[in-house]
């Protein structure tokens, strides 16, 4: 089994369904129909994207494991997702800086993976990199219109985005599966995603008026280890609830 | 105020609203993630719709309503939803027999709004159109699926038809509302869409190997009540979870 490749791809995988579950715990709570619209079609997008990165997990691991298998029937400690993606949803201002945040270095880091020297992966990024384009221009302009809005809005969505900060630093890391994938030129070098990110991110946020926290804020080792198994406690929450069905009613589909 | 076409057109945006705030429950609890996205799209095409009557509505009451409000801050007692859609989601076979005979019902429906008379009628409804086929598509083929399956999946199936059934009757129903509506051509007689409903529901129902309940067993008038506001407990507790954040921070733009 090809250890870094399997390991990548259930990070690629278990991001986007713990992002897409965090999401969709918002559906039909308003306060207003159109951005209930907008949220499921982003909680829709990643959905589809993390069954397209486990269903490749499932394969290039060898076990027979599907990707329902691999969704449902694992425990915290297995899943790789950034540690990032499992925050509570918090306010709509926490909301939105998780996911801005998180686009655009999705967004940076799929479209390097279009060029992977592995097809199957650069397959599924070309695929997935259109709808997390639009994505960004969401959060992003919902980060402007918030940040340049009210007194309470910029108030809460620097707070927001300071708390959500400290937790981008893992998404930069250079690990040995990072490491592993780059030097087959499988995937980039997180670490090379940084400039690109960190440039779209401040001057997003200057158009917001809001300030951008400082590098060295996203660099606490007590904001990682998510890719590693080392989850907050929210994770376990979010499993009891989605893998409730499954685990009451096992390889259930009567 | 066009009184008549401004409680049809809740009784539509408020149906389609409810039932995709029932899916959306589902969302991201698995057990298999093809089935997940699928409930969330169509989760998402009733959410789109409901948006569409609920604006029209909004235009026709003319005391400035949007549909935001119109969604967020009314009481049940305010609601003009069919009962049917507001039934608790119960086991996977009550979610497909719920989803199945209001699926049939919405497509014929919408094919008969599709040439009413007043001409934004007919525009949301041919747009809906096409979503709702595939809608009935595919709770007709699980329909067959779980009723043609196991013995267990077979009984459940029968169990979760009849007791939805109970709650059928109520969208064939012609009231003040929908001959005012039929009389100048805006909507059909609801009685009329019977014997192609009963049809197709019928003839699925024999292919899964299920026996369809008869047409007496919709008739109980105590299964009655949605669209002149009476509901059953099960819309509070929607209501109370999807007005939450609209109340707690009234007219929140922030």
């Amino acid at each position: 089994m090809d250890h870094a490749l399997f390991q990548y791809l259930l990070r690629l995988g278990d991001t986007t369904l713990i992002l897409s579950h965090r999401l969709s715990e918002l559906t039909g709570h308003g306060p207003a129909l159109e951005e209930d619209l907008a949220m499921t079609n982003v909680a829709l997008d990643l959905l589809g994207q993390s069954r397209r990165w486990l269903t490749l997990a499932g394969e290039v691991e060898g076990r027979s494991r599907d990707e329902d298998q691999l969704a449902y029937l694992r425990d915290a400690p297995e899943f790789r997702n950034y540690l990032l993606v499992e925050r509570p949803n918090g306010h709509y201002g926490d909301i939105i800086a998780r996911q801005f945040l998180f686009d655009v270095w999705h967004y940076f880091l799929l479209k390097e993976l279009c060029s992977s020297s592995d097809e199957r992966v650069a397959a599924i990024a070309g695929k997935s990199l259109k709808e997390v384009g639009y994505h960004v221009r969401r959060s992003s302009d919902i980060i402007v219109r918030l940040g340049d809005g009210t007194a309470e809005s910029h108030a809460r969505m620097q707070e927001a985005v300071d708390d959500a900060w400290r937790f981008a630093g893992e998404l930069f890391a250079d690990d040995e599966i990072v490491a592993a994938m780059a030097d087959r030129r499988a995937a980039p070098r997180h670490s090379q995603l940084w400039p690109a990110w960190f440039e779209h991110v401040r001057s997003t946020l200057q158009e917001a008026t809001l300030r951008a926290p400082d590098a060295d804020g996203a660099n606490h080792p007590a904001y990682r280890g998510g890719t590693s198994g080392r989850h907050t406690e929210a994770l376990g929450y979010i499993l009891a609830e989605m893998q409730h069905l499954q685990r009451a009613y096992p390889g259930a589909a009567w």
